[in-house]
């Protein structure tokens, strides 16, 4: 089970292979959200999102004589894991769906992985990736529901409770992008236990909020579709079987934002911090701007979790005409 | 005179206020390079560029009683001034040229400072900015040749020193996009102190080499043009008074890219380093893609200095087809 000990030597084995990622801000944003903001840019970790975090921590923790590892993702994770595996000496297989955005395919293939696709509509990752794993052999790292991910993710808690500090923030809120609940359910256990006056709260893009009514009726809800948001990142059937009981004990309501607002905000953090942010990113930022009738305090934080996002969507979120200026 | 005592007194004044600016890395960067590129982050410094670091060391510097300060600027100098004037409690009005990118004009206006625009191909910004300042009185924050600004700049220097240690390099040329040589000056004033193994190249847009061909010279050299190159934020008509006297005792030999190959490094910063650089910021990491041939050495260092980028020309640079993919 991950508990802070995990998440703490999840951070020594991470010590010097991750990247300590800032903690951003801009003036000109604080005014849009009439608070200030504190962007967490996981977009600037290795491989382009947090996800490199679990993927080095599943992966050091696994026993000696593990020849490769295989993933299911729908793409930051695939590369998380396949620049952690390469630079184990490891071997690795990804399943992702078919239409995740070309730029994740192409950079997992890029640090030496094999990729599998299949359709996210009609098939089950899980099953696929299972198979392929016992026919190879391969240790399976899955995205989310293990104690070694999730501890891995929860060093991003542990920096955001330093950095908080150092800026003089020891109460607010902390909106997570939220898919599986990995990177959020870690935060939460290291903030628990480093910044308790920080909150942990789920974004998620509207459609796909199974987290947020899974904290509202206490139990897992699932999604009705399985695609259809352009916040590919985030989109999973319901929060994990591990992650949803640390959600449950420690987070605040979660917060629900439109694809629009999540574009909105990929355009905002282009203009104002300098990030690039893909839309499933971008939605603990949207939630930051868009939804601060439901957020208290002076401050808030939130992550920019992944900045994967092919260049056609990007540009399309730039050409949006309905942005705030300043 | 700047010299490594007065960049550490600006560090202090900075400390707190400026951001210390993450030093990043990518494989898939280092594979196109073929050899490692780290990248000084200064399009994540507050207001987007490094520019803010030589305005508050400047406003800091001055003497007690002022009301307000004018500087003359494309764009970068501007929004630094403007947001260490706010900061400080004084006024500011920046004379900038009437084709500047739009989002420079609008985030120095919403930084709350006066703009007032001149034609860049037919009026001299230093005299219609000394007229100004001397009808308001005004202290003139010059954006190179003074003292103080090159001072804050250089602390970007020391802190490219601490980095580049932490990394294990000791040995590296590292480029710098060059206009008027605040920055360059600055980063080898601290270098030469604190990292000298470490040997300051200024990076150039082709037409637009003035430092180049000043350092070759031996003298300073001015551009043909006043105008016409993409990268608006370092088009200046010759080297500094004060800045080339370091550059000619400290620098290698410049690095000149072409409009198209910026592009290409803005597109690549965005695809593997998910930062926003403007075509001007990315020069030398243009150069440290395209210009390996005259380049020694298994890592080189390079400033992405601003990114304050019209969403148009972000747009255009992600849609050209000739990008190298990894």
């Amino acid at each position: 089970m991950t508990d802070i000990a995990l998440i703490e030597a999840a951070a020594a084995r991470l010590h010097g292979h991750a990247r300590e990622t800032p903690l951003l801000n801009a003036p000109l944003l604080d005014r849009i959200a009439g608070r200030r903001i504190l962007v967490k840019a996981e977009c600037l970790q290795l491989t382009g999102s947090f996800k490199f975090r679990g993927a080095w921590s599943a992966i050091t923790a696994l026993p000696e004589g593990v020849q490769g590892v295989l993933a299911y993702s729908s793409g930051n994770h695939a590369q998380g894991v396949a620049l952690a595996a390469a630079r184990r000496g490891l071997s690795a297989v990804i399943v992702m769906p078919a239409d995740a955005p070309a730029v994740k395919i192409a950079n997992t293939r890029a640090y030496g992985a094999e990729v599998v696709t299949y359709d996210r509509a009609t098939e089950d990752r899980d099953a696929i990736g299972s198979a392929i794993a016992a026919e190879r052999g391969l240790a399976l790292v899955k995205p989310y529901d293990d104690a070694q991910v999730i501890a891995g993710q929860g060093t991003t808690g542990l920096e955001i409770a330093r950095q908080a500090a150092a800026a003089g923030v020891d109460r607010a809120d902390v909106l997570v992008c939220c898919g599986g609940g990995g990177l959020t359910s870690g935060i939460a256990l290291a903030l628990e236990a480093r910044a308790p006056g920080l909150r942990v709260r789920p974004a998620e893009p509207a459609g796909f909020d199974d987290t947020a009514r899974s904290l509202a009726s206490g139990q897992r809800e699932r999604n009705a579709a399985a695609s259809g948001s352009i916040c590919d990142a985030i989109v999973t059937p319901s929060p994990g079987e591990l992650t949803f009981p640390i959600l449950k004990r420690l987070c605040g309501p979660g917060l629900v934002v439109s694809d629009d607002e999540a574009l909105a905000a990929v355009a905002l953090a282009f203009r104002h911090l300098r990030i690039v942010a893909e839309p499933g990113g971008a939605v603990a930022l949207a939630a930051a701007l868009f939804r601060g009738d439901q957020i208290a305090g002076d401050t808030v934080i939130c992550t920019v979790s992944g900045g994967n996002v092919d260049p056609e969507t990007f540009a399309e979120a730039l050409r949006r005409p309905d942005l705030p200026l300043s």
